[in-house]
């Protein structure tokens, strides 16, 4: 078990098990790649300079695309360098001054963000929306358990957790109406989900399999996919959810190596039917991950990460199949994780069955969806190295009303 | 009327009326910003360089996105500022040396995509496809007269014309099975699409009105939307397109300015019910751009662009409503132009009326969907200035083998 010099709690979240990568700027606002232990930030590129690595272009970047495009390998160093800043008594002096409190800076995107793509991972989730909106029909659609489903959405509206979000207005069909109408959502929704990011460009016409997947995937972040349901609900058949989810994507401003994950690895639940040989292999895995879904301060929902039913290796192996390439700064998501039970589901559609059961707060006050002024915060954890829980950061955005 | 200097015949459709820009390279691979002036191509940094310009940064790069960022008025200069290159005989000395004959270059993809969006704006193939697919239900969804339908693809995978399109294997459910399976795709097909370049970033939370598009619409490009139509059928429902789509979508080298389309612009066809007021404003505006789609050398349909319902300004308009920023080099295409005569159909899903009646080729072989070596090459031209044709570019592709 490595220690740090730093003075933390051996069971602190952000301790030396952890060790996500973000980016943040400090007076000068040039942004800058750091690592986050405790409450304090690490500027990489200074402590390289400091320490003699030669590493130094790599953390002076406004994103973490450039450490992407170095491969795993080189990931794997990166990771042992830190851990060597922050555990190696005598770096202590050159490391030390490096270091930046986490209210002495702000935080920002940390990835510049590729393609975007969705998943719909979670059976509790499609089974749930199922039920919903078709409750005389089967409640799995019969892809589903068949192939990841998933789509694109829009990487230019990715931001960090902490931006707010300016409800959107569109057109919208209310149920008891022929007609479209048009204005701010009433059904102003968040998705809790995992985030994946993506590296090492692949060729047009080429594929990953579910055992290459892990020279790809590189991390994973907090990630709230706003949701109108009303405007989607109008707007999706034949081709998708388009402006009931561009409107604004929020991700956390950590990325947590999956380095970090290797004691979070779990078996999946059973896939069957078993599922076709270009999604199968040798790695295949859930993820532990506890994740709490917090409303104006009130855990509202706690969704278990590892009863979603696909892998990240297989949605990534889906995702190519087509002869697809990938690119640095490719980010996918898992889509909402729900559990089997009732207070495990991470979208308030689920929590409130399509707004039909509001859920109560502790000040007495009602929800079904979100109102303005409201701040969502989810968070995410999971067993680390060493038998410590680590922080995989945090997602948070409040509700502007609509101009 | 302006003349050139060039010796070119004054009806040539890449005259001095035309004018597109691309992405070139020569023999040191470098690439640059070019103009197309008949079968050559102006090197723009080099005549910048040679003139006096001060603009030769604009056009030393390898994209057009640093020309994008400029805004409008730049753009007007520019054009103006070429115009004059090539007309200003006692310019001829300076800018000549640095015209290079179109087969002496390498094409490059023109824009550095951000965020690609698919519309679906032809009633004649939404109409077409809706019959195909629920000949017992309504052949128009019901939002479709309210709003563009539109979904976002796959940027990564927006390919220059010219490049070679892999057969894409995926999951496929036969109509006589229960069960899906896995292989090429046996209904590979294409999509005749227009493409309009967005410049001139835009602040999440606002929006582009009808009235303020023509600031966001650089220009137009010739556009292949390649669909699997059997892996799109199997996947799509409920989240929409995804390895339908996203092996590939190809692009022309050449973006015409819509500068130079204003003899092109036609009112758009009656819409009725009267969208919403977000969808109405000055500048709506069809365009009276010819197509013809060839395949292996032979003319299959021509679709009339004129045709399309939804404005592209009111597609923009649209895109936005709900907050979503624009980038420079954002990307829209049209969705498959569709006329309403049987010789129109911009795919061929319509033209074979979903395989069912094969076309006939000159040679004697018959098509439903493209075959392995199949090459297609979708032609535009449209009215320019001083009554002259001019030419938007072509975009060709060839089928190889799954592998």
């Amino acid at each position: 078990m490595t220690s740090s010099w730093l003075d933390l709690p051996a069971d602190h979240p952000y301790g030396i098990t952890a060790l996500p990568y973000g980016v943040f700027s400090g007076a000068d606002g040039v942004r800058r790649v750091g690592v986050r232990v405790g409450d304090q930030v690490l500027d990489l590129g200074a402590a390289a300079g400091s320490t003699g690595s030669g590493t130094a272009r790599l953390w002076q970047q406004p994103s973490l695309n450039a450490l992407l495009a170095e491969g795993k390998p080189a990931w794997e160093s990166a990771r042992a360098w830190v851990v060597g800043l922050l555990s190696d008594p005598e770096l202590r002096a050159a490391v030390e001054p490096h270091l930046h409190h986490l209210s002495d800076v702000t935080l920002h995107l940390p990835v510049e963000v590729a393609d975007y793509v969705d998943f719909y991972a979670s059976e509790h989730h499609a089974t749930n929306v199922g039920r919903i909106f078709r409750p005389d029909g089967d409640a799995l659609t019969p892809n589903w358990k068949h192939l990841p489903i998933g789509y694109h959405g829009r990487s230019g509206t990715v931001v960090v957790s902490g931006t707010d979000i300016r409800r959107p207005v569109g057109q919208r069909r209310p149920p008891t109406e022929d007609q479209p109408v048009f204005g701010p959502s009433v059904r102003l929704d968040i998705e809790a989900e995992l985030g994946f990011v993506v590296a090492g460009g692949t060729e047009l016409g080429s594929r990953v399999s579910v055992d290459e997947a892990s020279e790809h995937l590189f991390g994973v972040l907090a990630f709230n996919d706003w949701s109108a349901r009303d405007i989607q609900a109008w707007e999706y058949v034949p081709l998708g959810p388009f402006l009931g989810k561009s409107f604004a994507s929020s991700v956390g401003a950590w990325v947590t190596p999956m380095e970090a994950l290797q004691a979070a690895k779990t078996p999946l639940p059973q896939q069957d039917p078993r599922p076709m040989d270009y999604l199968l292999g040798d790695d295949l895995f859930g993820l532990d991950i506890a994740i709490e879904v917090e409303l104006n301060g009130s855990v509202v929902a706690r969704p278990p990460y590892s009863t979603m039913y696909w892998s990240p290796s297989q949605m990534l192996a889906h995702l190519t199949v087509n002869g697809a390439s990938l690119r640095d700064g490719d980010l996918f998501a898992s889509g909402t994780v729900s559990g089997p039970e009732a207070d495990q589901r991470g979208s308030l559609l689920e929590l409130t069955w399509s707004g039909e059961q509001p859920i109560t707060l502790p000040n007495g006050s009602t929800r079904t969806f979100l109102e303005d002024g409201d701040t969502v915060t989810i968070r995410y954890s999971a067993p680390g190295a060493d038998g410590i829980r680590i922080g995989l950061g945090e997602v948070t955005g409040t509700i502007l009303p609509a101009d």
